[in-house]
């Protein structure tokens, strides 16, 4: 797709005025940029401040100049207008502002490429895990408070990526924010306590294009942010930009979509029609409620295996490096290993009669060392309790449950799914046999799993760079239809048949075979 | 004309939410609007400033609240919501911006009627009588203190109808400004110094609708204000609000418009087209380099007849109080009567052979006593003097080239005008008679004169009260064609011809009688 940035930056050369063409300023420079083409000029707005001082703007380089045009939703405005009209390089900004953590990309908008990534831990994370957590926290200590420690992650992220580019930030004019409602209103300091309340409803699903330095970032201040939009309280405009990215919203495929990441909503639809959920899975495939849990970042273990006779783990980190804990991707090969080697049985409960020196007591509760102190680069035994596999076993049960109700409100199963987009945080080395194994994922088949990594951010990268994908955002948004559970009884009746590896009914997983 | 203010104030009702109906607050507030049919809501925008506690506002007073609304060219915005649905009473602002004097209309736009009215003088005046003298001062003293100036005249004018009407100033929520080029350019802060050099290029023609907060006006920060747009840098705003009012646009009679303020500038056309030039009239009809000079205000000596035989005056004054000056009409009267009478020749020098004790010798010039000290309130004889006579000549015979060169390029003359409609400071008695007797007006049919009075604040109450004549006035300033008369040489040579009494060709004033 072509590439078309919100804010453009206009080089234009005027015939001067003379008596026999003496429109305003203003209409000379109107007529200048209807030439271009590049935007409708019936709907174009020049505000005060651009109007004080343009005269003198115009006049300073002999009718040179370059105008910076914001395009809107319904309208064009003229930002500002610059004596001059030679080009600097215009850079781009994706955001996916994740509840644990923050990724950014900084392209050239010339040519979409990405000068440089950078991410971080959400500065947020001080005030809970969750966006429950977040909210109680910002009913407290004030939205501004949890804003600007988004906006300092953000900016922090920023800073990094314009360092290794050699940029400077006035030169990062199109931003897009993709985040769950409660990140993006708490980024943009909206009041965001109804989110936590039934109905719980959000203040903005679809966002005005905003400006850079009305919200803080650092970018330019001129800078038009587009905001994706989201549909519920509980499915945002992450889930849209995954969307954007997995792109089965255009294809007759009926999918099912998973994000699992702080929270884990969930989609299923195809081109003709989108229905989605919020199934409250919590954050422990991303590290949150497990000892030694966190995110697929270096030192992260994500690939575990148990030999089946000495029981001893084979664990590679991301980066390989000694491990510092236990990513989702890990934790779920962990799980799936000690079912099938009977260290634990189906209700995730420790076998009592193994005797290894892996298995410990830690607290009046039974412990698999997943990595003995030496080895690791904490100085202490990596271990995977029973209430972490619990956490792990209410998330996935969630996940499960919420596949099945949304199946069930469309009147479909399993079977009729041609398709399963998984997205989120687990690490790139995501089993999807062992997945399926726990539980997780529906005993289908194999070759319908997709894995997409980070689709959020993804999403984000292609609004960016085109009008036609951040339109293709808001239909998608508003097409969504959402089913709520928090006080749906088939959910929570599912959600207690899920809590069982892989699941109570057995027979919707033929292809695990348990050790009895 | 239905009224249709600017800034609307929207009582809305609204259904809480529920499971079922979850949409986004603004999606509500949306809603709320789209059924009442106020504005086209597809087109509708929501700022950040509102957004941010919008959720607890709707929830403030169970659902009901008070949108503004703001409806702009090609968009409309929410600028604020307040909880609560009660109306308060919603005011308006008629502003006419003259370079000597400033008027304000303070009006109820539930009906449109006018709470109170006042007027008072431009403190730019002490820069300078003219917009050239007001350019140089900007250029030396900076646009903001020229600015701050005209805008300190407003807000005092406007203390005082809000003071007589017993009403806040935030009830103000639609204003409509109107004047010359120069006066709305200085007082929005925009540079207008390109306006006094070839080919007087102003910044803006049409101007966007301005928020009251940005302008500095004292009326409610979110009062939507309309800048009366003018098509050349010498015909502004303040001559389309007087084409508003006249009207004469809309119908086929060919007219003759001039308004005669602290410039001259003069209209020619029908409904089919229109044609305007500013002839640099110069200030003299209102006061400006008259030695007894005045606006037609209390005290101004507005009707003067002298007694052929006795040579005496009879004075009335604005008020009927004792004479401060002599206003515009006043002067047309008396330099009339004075040539009738043969005090003056046709070149306005005053008869050498006559000896009364009205007519003296001052500061090495001949002058008419117009009202002895003992008379005045002033304690000093009030006179007319030679170069005072001169002054008028210039700025009558200004107009009348003007009005010529303007019929020559359309091809047309004096005897094809179907209408001539005069406007601006000369006070209430304006005598047609006397004005054609000096050469301001032509020798055609009477009953083809109108007067108008302040047509720039009448058109300026029109359009604050009506969007379809805020729509015309933009029509009526695009579709004006601008004669430059500044190199004109056609200009300059009827310029030089109407620098007699009536004008050098006697036979254009066949009923003009002068005594020779």
């Amino acid at each position: 797709k072509e590439i078309s940035p919100m804010l453009l930056e206009i080089p234009l050369e005027l015939a001067p005025p003379t008596l026999e063409d003496s429109v305003s300023d203003i209409d000379r420079l109107t007529r200048g940029l209807k030439r271009t083409g590049c935007c409708d000029v019936e709907r174009l707005s020049v505000g005060l401040g651009v109007m004080r001082d343009l005269a003198n703007i115009m006049r300073d380089d002999n009718w040179n100049v370059t105008a910076y045009v914001m395009r809107k939703k319904c309208s064009n405005e003229v930002l500002r207008v610059e004596a001059g009209n030679g080009r600097s390089k215009s850079l781009g900004l994706a955001v996916d502002i994740g509840t644990t953590s923050v990724v950014v990309y900084l392209t050239d908008m010339s040519d979409g490429s990405v000068l440089a990534a950078a991410s971080g831990h959400n500065r947020q994370a001080s005030c809970g895990d969750d966006v429950i957590n977040r909210i109680v926290c910002a009913e407290k200590d004030g939205v501004k408070k949890l804003g600007n420690m988004v906006l300092a992650t953000i900016n922090g992220l920023i800073n990094e990526v314009l360092d290794s580019s050699g940029a400077d930030y006035r030169q990062i004019r199109n931003v897009v924010l993709s985040g769950n409602t409660v990140m993006t209103h708490l980024l943009l300091k909206i009041e965001p306590r109804y989110i936590r309340r039934a109905p719980y409803i959000p203040t903005v699903s679809e966002f005005p294009i905003l400006r850079g330095g009305a919200i803080g970032l650092k970018v330019s201040p001129l800078a038009a942010v587009f905001v994706m939009p989201g549909p519920a309280g509980y499915v945002g405009g992450d889930i849209v930009s995954g969307l954007l990215y997995a792109g089965f919203h255009r294809e007759e495929l009926l999918t099912l979509f998973i994000d699992v990441g702080t929270n884990g909503e969930i989609v299923l639809g195809n081109k003709d029609w989108l229905m989605t959920a919020s199934c409250s899975a919590g954050p422990a495939f991303e590290g949150g409620g497990v000892r030694w849990g966190m995110r697929a970042e270096e030192g992260a273990i994500e690939k575990i295996s148990l030999d089946p006779d000495t029981l001893e783990a084979d664990c590679s980190t991301v980066g390989d490096v000694p491990p510092r804990g236990i990513c989702g991707s890990g934790m779920i090969d962990l799980i799936s290993e000690m079912l099938l080697t009977g260290i634990i049985d189906q209700s995730g409960k420790f076998a009592t009669d193994i005797s290894h020196p892996r298995i410990k007591r830690e607290k009046d509760e039974t412990a698999y060392v997943v990595e003995f102190a030496d080895k690791t680069a904490m100085d202490a035994d990596i271990i995977f309790t029973e209430s972490d596999i619990d956490n792990i076993i209410r998330s996935k049960g969630a996940v499960y449950a919420g596949f099945t109700v949304l199946l069930n409100q469309a009147g479909l199963d399993f079977s009729m799914v041609e398709r399963v987009v998984i997205t989120g945080g687990f690490g790139q080395y995501l089993d999807m046999e062992r997945a399926i194994t726990i539980g997780l994922l529906p005993d289908i088949e194999r070759s319908k799993f997709q894995y997409l990594g980070n689709s959020s951010v993804a999403g984000a990268y292609m609004a960016l760079l085109s009008d036609e994908y951040r339109r293709e955002a808001i239909q998608v948004s508003n097409s969504m239809t959402y089913i709520d559970f928090s006080s749906n009884n088939q959910f929570m009746d599912e959600f207690t048949s899920a809590l069982f590896l892989p699941h109570t009914n057995v027979d919707d997983f033929p292809s695990v075979k348990i050790r009895q």
